[in-house]
């Protein structure tokens, strides 16, 4: 910042004091004082790489939300540019990128480092984890940020949550998944640890591009897809090709997604811009989750207008796929200290959290889904 | 801001960062940009009034982090003093007291404003209305906070939302209530919308504060109260004279609070400091939710441990309430143009939201409240 910029700013700042001042009215005229330790602002430009295709537009959105008010709240001081997937890094690569510092910031899943370490799993969704509510709260209130920034930290990483998809869809099928028989052999696209359960049925997952989804399942490569929820499954278009709209995606009970940083780079930060940036973050995260909660209602009535047929997955599934994911959850901690240290805490938290939810939420939503049509 | 200081906030700056260039590695080295435009950050000293009792440390302490993230954001320079309730104002008279400058802002419902305009009611929760994640979709994603704006815009208001309880317990009874008749020429302390439908019932709403409603229930002057959940309720101890705990308080299904701002002096703002309130109100907001939801499974548990005993009111009751309710929105809505409009948007959100959660979400903790002992 040369040194002319510097006393702009300084003069600005007296000036815009004087109108407030006016503006304020007699009650709060007077009570101006001088900040104890007035500390400067630093110019920064930094690179936020998304994990998420432009085409996602409330995932790709919301690091272009935090630029904007990142810039914002800081009179335009800290800029962050937001670069889409591959640029510079591909997703799968995206979180040893921000710890190599090829670009200071991120925005995606800890699940794109599950590979390394599968306890990043955790801090996104696992097979019968917690719902979006639910992850807040542990995050938040809970001891999980406290416990994730131990795991990420020895990556190089410091994270603040930044938006959930909610409770995702089970995907796309040819045909209805009647029994755990119709499982057998099933060419699923699905990632994740939620792949793994669905492994121990016999089901083959496959790992696919959105964009690739379509021309799999019309070709008949894959008997069916996951992918998120109403309003980002529509722009696939799978409802042609697999019109079984199977629910709940089990696998994500409620997906929380990440801001990542560069360790150094956000210790070096001054203590204001820290602040700024968890508070945006979670306006951002507040804004995803609200938009996927007002759009999926309207994109879940044009698909099923448009031939998508909603079944829920059998009882029986469900029940064997609680199961199986018990046993992977064994088999990983059992080598793995941190992964069983913080699955402990999750599951803990979240079987308290039902206990409660089971009283007024759910009784509440229970009676309003039934009254709906009275109301 | 004396001179002096002026010159001490930009040398600060400058050093500033010198560190933060050497802490960000050779990828980021040489990215940064004076800022196209920079501003000054007036120094401010504002007072902020809660609607809310010490006692209520979720609800008073939201207040109380807005005021640290802010004054954080601004390295000291914005300062918000947290005041309880009648310091200098009652709860009662809060958005007055906002409105007309005696403080430039307060934390509290748009309840308090409700007698006067009962739309001010839709904005925290009505009857059978919007839950938590609802009211926070229809808020920011849905359109409410443009219609809410315009109404509070009338009154001198400017709100942002802060925080959320959750669904609330239908509170402390000393009998069970079995039916209809139970209700008939019950005392029960209750405020507001809820009271007007449950006075349908013949019903006879109380209004007490908090700290009274130990000694009144002791003293049988009234039969049953209601206050929020768990975590509040425990200490009041009504479990000891009152101890059948109703649930759900389908008056308040999802109670939202707000930050609320003398109009003039939230236009007279910085941008910057506008940007940062409101993120900060997010975050805030955010914890609230997250720590009743962590808080309260403990808190129940102990209640339930020292006598409380959990009904759900029967479904018979439920039904007349949601009919009730419904006559009490029509007869508001005939004489209020601001309330028939932006109920009509709140009944349409409700009914698409409450569609698409019984499909991925509600299916989802249906099955995770009946698994929990299993997982």
């Amino acid at each position: 910042m040369p040194l002319d910029e510097t006393l702009i700013t300084c003069t600005t700042g007296t000036r815009r004091r004087t109108v407030l001042t006016a503006g304020l009215g007699a009650a709060a005229a007077g009570t101006f004082a001088a900040p104890a330790r007035a500390e400067g602002a630093p110019a920064l430009r930094w690179r936020l790489s998304s994990a998420y295709a432009k085409t996602l537009d409330i995932l790709f959105g919301a690091p272009e939300a935090l630029s904007r008010i990142v810039a914002e709240a800081t009179d335009g001081r800290f800029q962050i540019q937001v670069l889409g997937p591959g640029e510079p890094v591909p997703a799968e690569g995206l979180l040893e990128a921000v710890a190599a510092g090829t670009v200071e910031m991120g925005h995606g899943p800890a699940t794109l480092a599950m590979a390394k370490d599968p306890t990043f799993a955790l801090a996104t969704a696992v097979p019968f984890g917690l719902n979006a509510r639910g992850a807040a709260a542990w995050w938040q209130a809970g001891g999980a940020a406290e416990l994730f920034a131990e795991v990420f930290a020895k990556a190089g990483l410091v994270c603040l949550p930044g938006g959930n998809t909610g409770a995702q869809m089970g995907g796309w099928f040819r045909r209805e998944i009647k029994g755990l028989a119709d499982l057998q052999g099933l060419k699923f696209r699905i990632d994740g640890m939620g792949g793994q359960v669905l492994a121990k049925f016999g089901v083959q997952p496959q790992t696919l591009p959105g964009a690739e989804i379509y021309a799999a399942l019309e070709a008949k490569k894959i008997d069916a897809a996951e992918w998120i929820g109403p309003y980002d499954d529509e722009r696939l278009g799978l409802q042609k090709v697999a019109p079984v709209y199977h629910y709940p995606g089990f696998w994500e009970g409620g997906a929380m997604l990440h801001f990542w940083f560069n360790a150094e780079a956000w210790k070096a930060l001054p203590k204001s811009y820290q602040a700024i940036l968890r508070a945006a973050a979670a306006q951002v995260g507040a804004e995803v989750q609200a938009k996927y909660d007002a759009r999926n209602p309207q994109a879940l009535r044009r698909l099923v207008a448009g031939g998508a047929q909603l079944r829920p997955f059998p009882q029986e599934v469900m029940e064997a796929a609680l199961k199986n994911a018990n046993d992977v959850y064994a088999e990983i901690a059992a080598k793995n200290g941190d992964f069983r240290r913080v699955y402990e805490a999750m599951r803990t938290f979240r079987n308290e959290e039902y206990l409660w939810f089971q009283v007024a939420e759910y009784t509440y939503d229970n009676f309003m889904i039934r009254a709906r049509a009275r109301g």
